[in-house]
């Protein structure tokens, strides 16, 4: 770093740190013009952008006193690229804004663009470009853009008859984040599932290419996120209490709050797992397990019945 | 508008508030899949994707006491629409991330979205995707997305012997800024200036089509950002104080205030004029005026020496 160790936002300045930024970033050959001009140029080879958005804000969907800078990059660049997973595509670029009081540590920005590149390394994606102010809270703004092979798979794509299947970690990051709440550290698995979601990054695409006729990835919560696919495909879904696997770590978090595990797998969000529904009949990629079926009707049933605990979060409410 | 007058966002919640937003957009042919899904998908004809990413927050960008939400949403849009101006382009789309606390009028985030749709009328872009969350403070987070039809232009493009030319509006923003700062709400002119800024949409594609060899978007303030052509040109500019017309107004408020007009013009940032350099004896497009030229060496000089007085804002120092 070109600063000292304990230099804040306002002893490095807005200029010296965005130059500090960029050079932790790597650009792939579909950046063609990178940061550091009023704005970036991305090859886009099939003519199709996908695109979507995300703001996250300090003690509300990160606490600094929990993770490490490092840890906070990877997981909300996690939450972005996740987003381009459940249309069925691979992401490229991301565009990061930061936000944050004059008095963050300098270095607590650099660890967060480490984690954010280290994250995106995994998929292949390039941070284009950014932008850095000042705000009263530390608030990281992430726009990701990718593209598709076929179509790009919708909520709304859901059928009478098909199965529903979930690919990924779930329930985990929602046993973490219970640990934490309490003050606890361990089960360190869950813990580290909290700080460091693993999302799927490849079964978006595996599952497009079987036919997936409708995908979400699991950011509100695993009941409330398969009702935005019964919503807007204008059908119901049953969810087989029975399928899930209650991993040791769950088991043994929901023992020692007095939880019964499956709430965490039912109401949880934050690992990033995808949801999806198939025709009947369709051989599963590997990594997906059936969980449900789709009905006529609309809303969703827990082992035919309604589910009385929590579905996920919403945000002011 | 679906919800009471005086609701906040915690009373509307949500994905009441991102329906009721969603609905004030308009979505052109180029919108494949718009708001609603995980993703938006966007068509990108030519295969290269202009993009930048800002940050607007409430007291540093914009101040809800000084200006309507619609106003802001003109603002926040322009600011963005411009640096593709800037390269050269042409604006197709804009996702935008609102962070608020619980207790902001729902009525404000609308209002802010109609601000925000109007502007993108003006160039023909829609607003593909977004995200709404809680936080201590309005922070609103936009990402503008675009083409270009020939090569993009760059900062780091200008020659020593090029002409310097501005395009638009320049100074009035800052003289409004100054106004409001006082406690004033007139020459009405400059505080319009400063509220709704109007950058000159069309002026960079035109810039680009006559040879422009480096441009940028007066945002940080004009010598300031001529520093930031020259720098990554690696040249030197001088600009000459006597091509630019003192506008009534701004002779109004530098004599009410007791500041020289000139230190608008020079130091202001808000009003997204462009500036461009140009091969000599470039025959300049409509609405441009000459006010400086290249040479070797490095920095930026007014009337051959050095300027004493701001050259424009930065962040956190």
């Amino acid at each position: 770093m070109t600063f000292a160790a304990n230099a804040t936002l306002a002893d490095v300045g807005e200029f010296g740190l965005v130059d500090e930024l960029a050079s932790r970033f790597s650009y792939g050959e579909q950046v063609l013009v990178g940061p550091g001009d009023d704005a970036a140029v991305l090859a886009v080879p099939d003519r199709r952008l996908v695109v979507s958005t995300d703001l996250h804000v300090d003690t509300r969907h990160f606490r600094r006193d929990w993770a490490t800078a490092e840890e906070i990059g990877h997981k909300v660049a996690a939450a972005n690229l996740s987003d381009i997973n459940a249309m069925g595509g691979r992401a490229s670029a991301l565009t990061v804004g930061l936000a944050a009081p004059p008095d963050l540590p300098a270095a607590w920005a650099v660890g967060l663009a480490d984690g954010i590149a280290a994250e995106c390394e995994l998929v292949g994606a390039s941070v284009v470009g950014g932008d850095l102010t000042s705000a009263d809270q530390v608030v990281v703004a992430v726009t990701v853009m990718g593209s598709v092979d076929g179509d790009p798979v919708l909520r709304s794509g859901a059928r009478p008859g098909d199965l529903v299947a979930l690919c990924g970690r779930q329930g985990w990051a929602a046993g973490g984040l219970a640990v934490l709440a309490r003050g606890f550290r361990s089960p360190r698995k869950l813990v580290e599932a909290y700080k460091r979601p693993e999302p799927p990054y490849a079964a978006g695409a595996a599952a497009a290419a079987v036919g997936a006729t409708a995908m979400i990835d699991v950011s509100d919560g695993l009941l409330a996120d398969v009702g935005h696919i019964a919503d807007a495909s204008g059908v119901a879904v049953d969810v087989d209490s029975g399928a899930f696997e209650l991993a040791e770590p769950l088991q043994a978090v929901g023992a020692a709050l007095g939880a019964d595990p499956l709430r965490f797998i039912l109401a949880g969000g934050d690992d990033h797992a995808l949801v999806a529904t198939f025709p009947e009949g369709t051989v599963l990629p590997e990594g997906w397990l059936r969980i449900g079926v789709v009905a006529e009707g609309n809303g969703v049933t827990v082992d035919g019945g309604a589910w009385e605990g929590p579905t996920g979060h919403t945000h002011f409410r």
